[in-house]
Order: C-alpha cells, then sequence, then structure tokens
C-alpha cells in the first residue's frame, strides 16, 4: 500500500499547476459573459499553450492509445476541475467530446474515424451526444421514444432530445444521436447510435436549456433539439444496429469518473477561496477564521474532500487494476460521493463570500451550479444508491 | 388558543386565491426571459386588476393607515410567494418599495410624501435602497464607509454601494442612501439617509449583479453603483441627521417577516410540484411516488413547512400583541428557519423533477436561488443564530 | 387565531410548575439507581401530594369524563416530559397505564371495570400492554402470531411477547394482552385483546429488556413474556372477539400524541441545561457560550423546538375541533417531528457537557435514549413517513 | 501509488479472521451481563488463544520492538474492532493498556519496566490511566488541578479524577496519575505523572460512570477516584519532573489512531448486520431491503465507511512515513471523521433493527455507545475541528 503519486504523474501535475496560474485563472473573466453561443477567441491560443506544454488529449487510457493509466490521469483531471470551464476543453479533454472521441476509437469505421475523430482529437471541431428526452426519466434509459427507421440505403430519424450539451455553438459539426431501431427488441438490443452532421434538413436547434440562471454559452450550452424526418446515410451507423445500449453503457463509464476527478478539483478550488476568505475578512471585531462555524466548515470540508480525493483515487486504481466492469462498485460510489461533496463545500464556501458569494465575482455560484447539476447528469443519486445497496445487499446477504 | 384564520383572512385569501389562478400563474412565462433590466409590459395589467379587486398595499400595517394586522397579511404574504417574482409587485407588496413606503411613512416631511410616498403608493414609480457596500462585511453595519459631507444647503455623496435592487431599471426613481454624515460619533448617531433622484449627476449605475446566473431583470435587477461628487438639497435628508441606524432598524423589521412568510409560499408552491411529479412520473416500473426516498421527502417537507408556517404566524402574533421589539427572538427565529427550510424543500423538489428542475421550465432553480439568497439578504444565518443564541442564554443562564 | 394559552391551561401550568420545584427535580437522584425492578418508595409520596394539588388523571379527556381538552393538557404533558420517569407517573399520567385506563374506559364490563380500571384510576395497581412480538416487524401490525383459542368457557393463549413495558414489577397486575383469535378473518376481524391477571399459570415473564443499557428497572422495565397455554375465563376478553385492531387503533391514537407534548419537554429541559452549561463553562480562555459551534447549536435548538411545540399544539387543537381521525395528518407529522427533533437537541446538550454528558450525574443519556426509543415505539419513524407522504401525494395529486 | 495491502497484512488479517469467526464471536454474549466489574473467566482463554495464534501484542509499532508498521496494524485494529469489547483485549491491545505500555516503553527505568511494564506486556495485570478530572473540561487539559508536591522522598497527592478506565476491577494494579508539580511553570512543564500501585492507602476509587445505561464493567468500568493524600517514593516518577505534558502528548497519538482503526470495524459491522436484516425481514410486503429508505442508509453507509477506511489508511501510511508530528494534519481529520462516520451507520442499522437494535440482543446498541462516547474520548469534535481549521488556513493564507 503506497499514497503516494508516482513520477509520471508528479511531472504531469507540476506542468499543469504552471499552465493553471500563468494561463488558465487569468482567462477566467473571459468566460464570466454569457453570450452568443460560442467560445471565446482565446480559448484557441489555450489550446495552442496547452498542447504545446504537452497538456494534450491526455484523457485518453493508456490501453486505447493514450499515455497515462487512470489512476495517473485523476490528479490531473482533478486540477483541471479547478477551473471546469476552461482548463478541461483547453487541453481537449472536456465532455462530451472526450465521451465521443472514445466511442469513435471504440467503433468506427474508418471511414467515420478519419472524418470525424481526427478533427476531434486535433480539435478542429466539437461534437455533441444525443441521448436525453424530455418525455422520459433520463434515470431509466430503456424510454427512449426517438425513432431511427431504416429505408433503402438511409435511416430516418424523428424524436425529441434535449440537454445536448455543446450544441448550440456552431463549432459542433458532428451529433452522435440515439435512437430507437428495433423497437420489438429488447432492451439491451433496441437501440442504436447514429452519425448525423450539423445543418442535416430536418434538424431543429429550438433553445438553450438553463441551469439555474446559467445559459454555459461559451461551451455551446445544452439544446433542446427537434428530428423531424431526419435522413442520414446508413454508413453513418455508429457500429452495428442494436449496439446502441452498450455503446451507451462503455461511453458514460470514464467520462463520470472524470466528473468525479474534477469535482474534487471544483471543492479544492472553493476551500482556498473560503480559507483565504476567513482570513482576510473581519467581522464582529474578529476574523471570519475566528468564528466557530467557519472553522467547523473548513474543517468540515478538508476532511470531506480528502475522503473524496481517495476514494476517486482507488477507484482509479481499481478500474486500472480490475477493469471498469469489476470496479461498478467504486464507481457508483464515486457518482454518489462526489457531487455531493463538491456542492456541500461549495455551499459553505458561498456562505463565508456573502453575497458576493451567489454572484459572477468569484466562480462558487456557477462551481455550485455545475456540481448541482452532475446530481442528475448521468442518473440521479438515488439510481446509484439503489445500484450500490443492491449490490452490497447481494454481497453480504447473498441475496440478489 | 385558536389556530383558525378570522374572517377577513379567510376573505382576502379567497380572493388572492382566485387571482393567482386567473392572473399570476398564467403570466409567469412573461418573466422567465431576462432582458433589459425591465418589467415586461403585462405588469402595469395585473397591477390594475389587484387593485380593482381590493388586493394593493397590504403590507401596510394596520396601525399605519392599512387595512391588516400583521397576522392577518402573513397568510396572503405567503400565497403571493408561491410566485415570488410577479404576485407581490402585482399588489404594490413587494420589496424593496415596501419597505422604502414604510420609512417614508415614518420620516418624510409633507413635501417628502407628496413627492415620493404618493407616486409609490400608487406604484406609477418604483425606488431602490442603496445601503450594502462591496468592501463591508453586510453582516456587521457598522462598517458602511460611503460618506455625505454637508457642504452650505447640500450633501455631498461619495461611496460604492451594491446590491442595491431594482436599480437597473428606469421605473426606479428615488434612491434611498445610507451615507456615514458624523465619522466620529458612535454607531448609532453616525449615519444618515438621503434622498437622491434617478440621474442626479455624479451617481453611476455600474452593473448589475447575478444571483446564480440570474439578473433579476425584470425586477430591475441589483446595482452596483458609485457614487462620485454627488450633489443633493440638505432638504433630501430623510428624518433627522445621525438617525440613518434607527430608520434601517425600523424598516427592516416587517420586510424581514414579509420574506419569511412568503418563503412559506415558496416552499409550499415547490411541495405541491414535487407531489405532481411524484405521482405523475414512472421509473423503474414503479411511479416516484412509490419510491421510498421521495415518500420520506415529501413527508420531510409537508412536517417542515407546517412548522415554518406555524412559527412565522407566531411571530406576526407577537408583532401585532407585543410590538416587534418585543419579537426579536420570534423575528430572529424566522429568518434562520424560513430561507433554510424553504431551499431544503425545493432543492427536494429539483431531484424529483431531474434535469427539468435546474432548468427554465419550472420555477423551482428560480425559487431556489431566490431561498439562497435570502440567507444574505439581512444578514447571514450565522448572524441571526448568535443573536439569538445570546439572547437565550442570557435568559436561561441569567448572563449577557 | 390566538396563540396564547387559556387561563384554564396558565393555572395548572402555574401548578405544575410549582410541583416540579418542590417535589419531581428533587426527587430525580433517587430514579437513577437502576434495581430491583420496583418503584421507589418516593414514588408513592408523590403521588399522593400530586393528588393533594390537583393534578391527577389529567390525561383522561374531557369528553371521557376527564376535565381537560387535548389543548389544555399539551403545555401539562410537555411540562411533565422534562422529567419523565417521574413527573408523569406521578400524576398518574404514565403510559402503559394512560393507555389501558383509555381502553378500559372505553370497551370494559362494568366488572372489568370495577376490578381493574378503578384501582388504576386510584394508582393502586398498574398494568401493562402486550402487543410486540420479537418474531414480527411491530411496524406492520398485520403480523401478529400469538393465538387465543376458544376452549368451552376459556381461552387459551400461546405465544411469545416483548417490549411489554412495567411487566417486570410486582405492582403490574394486570396485562392487556393481543391474540390472534380468527386467522382466517381479514385484518380487522383477526385481533382480540384479552385481560389476563399477573400469575396467570403458563405466564412465563423471562427478562428485562434494555434500552442503550438502561432496564428502566424503577418504571418495571420492558419484559419478554412466554404465554405457553395461559388460560383465561371469557369474560376476560375485552370489547367482543375481532375487535382487537379497533381498540389498539384508538388505544394508540391519544398516548402517541402524549409521547409528542412529553417530548417537547424532554427538548426544553435539555436546552435549559445546555445553555446553563454554556453560560458556566469555559475553555480555550472563553465561555462555551461564546464559541461559534455552541451558539448555532443553542439557536438551531431554541427555533426547532420553538417549531415542535407549535406543531405539537396544531395537532392537539386539531383533534379536539375535528377529532383524531381527521387530524391524521397532524398526528402523522407530529411522530415524525417530535422524538427526532428531542433527540438532535439532547444530543448537542450532551455535546456542550463534555464526558458527563453522557453519564449518570446528569438526566440527558437517559433523556437521549428515551428519545431514541420512541423511533419505534409506536412504528419507525419511516411507517410514519410513508403514511403522511402519501396522504399528501392523494391529496395534492389526486392519486391514492 | 498503490491500493493492495502487501502480504504481511494479508497473513495476518486472515488468521485474525480465523479467530474471530472460531472464538471472539462466539465468545459475546459472555460480555452482555454487566456483573461486578470484572472480566469474565473466558478472557483468559482467548488470551491464551490469541497468544498461540501469532496474535498477541501487534500494536507496538515497529520500531518499538514490535512486529507491524503502523499501515499494517490498521486493517487488523479494524478487524479487532468488530468486536471491540473482547477481540482487542484478547491480544492485549486494548486501551487503555496499549498507552501505558507505550509510556512505559518510552519513560520507564528499568525497575519500573520490570515491575509494570513486563506483566502488562504478558497481560498478568492491567493499568490505568489517571487524567481527565471531574471540574476541568477535558479538552482543555491546561486545568488540571491535581496535585503532587515533593515532600522528602515522597510525592503526596492530592485530588479528583474521573473516567479513569479500568480502575473498577482488581485486575487493575497500577494507575498512572497525571498531577501539577510546578503550578507556576508554564503548561509545558507544570506537570508529571506518577506510578501509583492499587491500594496505596489514602486511594479511593468512588464509583464507576456509566456511559448511557452502560457500566462496561467486564472492563472494569470508568471510575471516579479520590487522591486524599496519597504517598508515592518519588522513584515512582515516570520519565522527568514536568514532562507529563510531553509524555501525555506521546501516549495519545497512536492510541487515537487505534481507536479511530477500530471504528472502522465497529461501522463494517454494523452494516453488516443492517444488510442481513435488510435482507431477511419483510414489512408491507416488501423485504426491508427494497425499501427506499433502507437502500438509501445502505449506500450512503457503504461510501461513508470506504472512504473513513481509506483516510484513516492514509493517516497511517503518513504516520509511518513523515512521524506523527508531521501527520497532525491526518490524525486531526480521522478524530473527527471516525466516530463520527461509525456513529451514523451504527445509528442506521439500529434503525432497520427495530426496537431489538436498541436492546441487548445485537451488539448495535452497545456499539453506538461506545462511538458516541469516543466524540469526547481525546477531546471533542469541536476542538480537533478549530485545531484542522486553524492548521489549514495557516496553511493555505498564510495566517497562523
Amino acid at each position: 500500500m503506497d499514497f503516494a503519486y508516482d513520477q509520471t504523474t508528479e511531472d504531469h501535475l507540476e506542468r499543469l499547476a504552471e499552465f493553471m496560474e500563468s494561463h488558465i485563472y487569468p482567462a477566467e473573466p473571459h468566460f464570466t459573459e454569457e453570450v452568443a453561443w460560442e467560445r471565446p477567441p482565446i480559448m484557441a491560443e489555450l489550446r495552442a499553450e496547452a498542447r504545446s506544454r504537452g497538456l494534450w488529449n491526455l484523457f485518453l487510457p493508456k490501453d486505447h492509445g493514450g499515455t497515462l493509466t487512470t489512476l495517473q490521469y485523476a490528479p490531473l483531471a482533478e486540477m483541471s476541475g479547478r477551473s471546469p470551464l476552461i482548463a478541461p476543453e483547453s487541453m481537449n479533454c472536456a465532455a462530451p467530446d472526450t465521451g465521443n472521441m472514445e466511442l469513435l476509437t471504440l467503433a468506427a469505421t474508418p471511414a467515420q474515424r478519419e472524418q470525424w475523430l481526427e478533427p476531434l482529437l486535433d480539435a478542429r471541431i466539437r461534437s455533441a451526444f444525443s441521448m436525453t428526452e424530455p418525455e422520459v426519466a433520463s434515470s431509466d434509459a430503456s424510454n427512449i421514444a426517438t425513432r431511427a427507421v431504416r429505408k433503402g440505403g438511409e435511416y430516418v430519424i424523428d424524436g425529441r432530445k434535449w440537454w445536448t450539451s455543446g450544441a448550440m455553438s456552431s463549432d459542433c459539426k458532428i451529433f452522435i444521436v440515439m435512437a430507437v431501431t428495433d423497437p420489438g427488441a429488447p432492451p439491451r438490443g433496441r437501440y442504436s447510435m447514429l452519425l448525423v452532421p450539423r445543418g442535416t434538413p430536418g434538424m431543429h436547434i429550438k433553445r438553450g436549456m438553463r441551469v439555474f440562471g446559467y445559459t454555459d454559452g461559451t461551451h455551446g450550452g445544452h439544446a433542446e433539439i427537434v428530428f423531424d424526418g431526419v435522413r442520414v446515410p446508413a454508413a453513418n451507423l455508429l457500429g452495428e444496429e442494436g449496439q446502441g445500449g452498450a455503446l451507451a453503457q462503455a461511453r458514460l463509464g470514464p467520462g463520470r469518473v472524470h466528473h468525479c476527478m474534477r469535482l474534487v478539483g471544483m471543492a479544492e478550488r472553493a476551500f482556498e477561496l473560503m480559507c483565504k476568505r476567513a482570513a482576510g475578512r473581519t467581522t464582529f471585531g474578529r476574523p471570519l477564521a475566528e468564528h466557530g462555524a467557519v472553522e467547523g466548515w473548513i474543517a468540515d470540508a478538508r476532511v470531506r474532500i480528502d475522503q473524496l480525493r481517495l476514494l476517486v483515487l482507488h477507484a482509479a486504481w481499481m478500474i486500472d487494476k480490475h477493469g471498469a466492469k469489476a470496479a461498478r462498485r467504486e464507481i457508483s460510489a464515486i457518482k454518489i460521493a462526489a457531487p455531493e461533496t463538491a456542492g456541500w463545500v461549495v455551499d459553505k464556501a458561498i456562505q463565508v463570500h456573502g453575497a458576493g458569494g451567489v454572484s459572477q465575482d468569484y466562480p462558487l455560484a456557477m462551481l455550485w451550479a455545475g456540481a448541482r447539476g452532475l446530481r442528475f447528469a448521468d442518473g440521479p443519486d438515488e439510481v446509484h444508491k439503489m445500484v450500490l445497496a443492491r449490490r452490497e445487499i447481494a454481497r453480504v446477504a447473498g441475496r440478489s
């Protein structure tokens, strides 16, 4: 048992820490105005810089051609999470592109790879993943209603999606769309994934969803999209027909772990802001730092963040060592723990900042909204708890 | 001891309930877009309607020329809180105008009353209250730094304020500004309030503050304002020089109680949405209503809201019977309980709604942000707790 | 709406407060040693004193021949809850005798009343109620397994009960035993109640159950009892055959409300001890009262207790005004709120007292164990929540 | 970074797991009756068995002559914590003897070692540590009032101690007593430790303190002791005069870590009982395991225990690698987290067990009382939080 990071990790961490200080934090003010559903121009510069520093596509697992293990990537994802709207994207490590690149690596034909994967790896284009539907509980994927009907050499897609992240931006050139291809099949063979290029006739991007008051416009927002008789060639099928469910499963694994890693960094950023504010602000004749309630929050936050980090690192280690499937219990656990912990820490940091804490003058309110949203982003907490509990009861009590 | 509302209250409640159904809820979609810092045109119609129904200026206490006691007003304020961006304003019962009207009733000269109070009571203009400053902990008012120096027949005001609600809107014609007039005096004689008309030279309205991404633009937002050598005639002094602290104290009493009443309604609205969603949405083969976690939230929410309502009504009864000063313990208690309870209930309602719950498609996210903001709006929770605890320890243990 | 107690209540409260100070609190040390399953001799003196002061059998509702309404009794029960092992019993207002007396008032034949009710009202004997069984979830009464078979002029009882409170004491002369008389009937007609005198052959009192180490010996403990071919005359049937479920329902209503009232007093007692300790103990150069964590607990405790008291009083008012059946929502609410709130307050008071707080030197640990136990005593919290939630969902969403 | 236990740990774990199953769990019924302040005879057999299996004195750190590192010992201490009244003692790894043996290893003269350390290592005698006093906040050691005055070749001790664990048992032959030897000195030189043999004239063991209703009699309880002119030879000084504070510091370090390790095991034991009960008990037509509230508790408990274990292991690793002083932050963190987490898990397990859960029929209520007590045992939570918060603020904000 050894809790020290290895040298590769330490080297990357040092490089990333430098980059955060010199480029990312100073760029944050460019991202607070929410306009035009487009990335601010500085993003291109940040990407060039990150790439030149060897901080590019690090999310790709070692066994998929990447350079780092999951465990090595975890502390880097944590650090990038300290500025979650900018750092991951500048390193080409942001959702939903990461998940989409993994999908394409896994299942794309050579032609599909050339057309979409290569430009994504180069960040020349962005992509979207279109699965969630307004009429369906996102926690129970078996209800997807969007249909894709094979007609001759084409699929014709009809349905309504929402929360398609990034889709409002014109950078987003390709949509991976989950649709029912065989309604009579059992769930595992019912769905397929189709590649739909931006601008395909019949695809109507209706509006951007807000998260609390945020549009996330600088990232392309979260679109509601109507597919009204959208036709794509059969060659745009990703993998095989009926493989949609299995691919979604594969796609969501690592991405969710990445979210958890970044949530540790979000919490740590809020923690530092809280400590600094507590040290620097005086009320009722005493620094905030000496008010017992504030001390209690800081101590609890320290304990909770440290616990969360260890849990996330342990899950990463399990994935590397035994595979994602064997690590399901550990993955469920961090999905439960990470958004809740980060949300709690950020909320306390907000309280220490007073009214400024809920405003645009600190990253805290935005971090909070992000953490809150992640309690749904891949199924609500309660579903992860149900899954984990049933697994544990079966293990302990021999009951399934 | 009798827990039944009296007939006057029941009559008003019935009338208000009708108005909410017929006019307020249908108007809500007009208020979701946040643009231009101005009220949507429909607000004028709603006001005319409310006035014609006898639902106008009900906030004014009976002993200040109003028609209702605090206890009678409480259930009405609760009901208006179910649509907090629209209903209170449509009845001319919204902050900060209510507090400002009370201030003017209390301390204005006949000329000031004619110029500002009358149009406010008629809702021909709106007003702002400018006290909080960026560099000062709002929990400890003794630090206000904005200066007003008497020079001949004028006061010259210099300083920086923020969170001046409503100020971004051109409807807002008059600003009540808290400033230091005698820096050498003890806190209770140090401050004065001055009436500053919109457009007075040197007053620069810099920007609107956001609350979790929301601008509250349809209400005139929350402005940061620089006062740079702003000159007003000495006749614009409200009350007497040095009376600012006492007036602020008087002003904030009822307004804070109104917030608490409305928070009960915010929680009740969220509760109803949660119950309906729980009944109507099915996941994993069972209605959400039968999932144990959801049942637990609904039961806890019912208990918490009922307790909160009783606490608020009891405080209102204490104010009517013994005066606001004697009811300080009760007022502190509801300031602690109301935002926390409402925030908790709304958060659970959000969770039951899934991703839709954080979006603009339900009022929940906006209600949550409102409740969260009220944990600072007149001093953070922790200050109210300190005050209440010290009072109780003194009472129980004879220690002050 | 009026939150003031009426004169009758105030008069009784004053008399009870005097009695608590002069007799009850000073008697507490007699009850800390847990020996011999018997009441300390001082209990007889306390009873005589309470009776002479007109503080006797106040629990009996006005419409059952008592002197007070439920609402009038509530503040008195609260005050007696401040010393829950002594005060209620000294006033002949302690469970399980109160519930048993109500049962006998409701359903006993004249002969049964003379033999058992009269001596109970005089406190010449004590009684037990034997329903819960070790093998059955107490939350789901439909599983009771103890059988009573009619044979000639007798019932023959076989089964195992536990948590039969008071039964270890020789004062306890009569047992009301719930048993299945018609196993084939639907739940509402399946059970009957039988009167079993102490010492009936075949009744084996096996052992006293402990609650966090406490035996509650001075009250007769909580027995596990085996009924092995116990025979009682058919005249010992209480009410009619098959009426057991309905009687249990009737019995448990008020008793549970009494528990809730007393829990308010338990919390208030702990609150006062906490305030006094906070004022009197200094650590790290400051009185505990000025440590922020302690201030926060005291403020939160004040708010929670006040809310709980109002909720309990409101439920009592509903019972008086509309009957216990119409007040089911309110009764569920206080059953959820009261033990949880009291437990929380007592736990914080313990923390303020340090290690002494968990010891026999303060009543706190015992109060805590009592409050914790009441989270099962008439079904676990979760069942009350399920019931309340389903009722609310049906009400709000028209779904049952 | 590597999360796997090493082979030495795995080997010991396997051996200990076997011993728990074959000897410890079956012996638990012998320890539920609380009588006579003495160990049940079976303890001697268990000790012999543990010793023969190489499970003896494992607590001794490798660098003090022991066989295991702190990190290797941690999982073993966890497992022994599953039966905390029996397993640690049977392995000669129970407090307060472990801390006392460490003290003697550190500071005893050869004569003292021979007289007291050797028999303790052999478990021929037991020992006590007498520091806490009734009149002093145990969180602030600087207030100790017991005096030891040098008179000729003796020290004369006067004072009152309580919570001296183990002292009620006649097995306990030696008391290490903390007393003021130089009242005028600064705190770090004010205290000394003295060895006081059982039966020294003037030492009056007054009574056993209870923890909730438990006496912990089978372990010798927790005594209140009066020292009334107790005389011991100067040779009974442990270490040097004035060294008492430093020794107490040294003593408490590892012992507190051991408590935390065992608390993980206590939580895990409760978790298993909860899972089994949830699987085996049916209410309202469904196994408890399928009730959402229970699922939520089980999932949360899994997450919390896993986080706690990792935090404890990480602290152990820090101690081994950098020393206890450098690991102070990590040690504070586990002292905060461990009792709270274990208490939470046990409380939920109790709730799943219904009334049986608070009784003597399951180890849960006893585990809960133990965990609750450990929130004071070496200073209350709030002190650890203050210490940790101040350290973090200094680190992050450069403020001390």
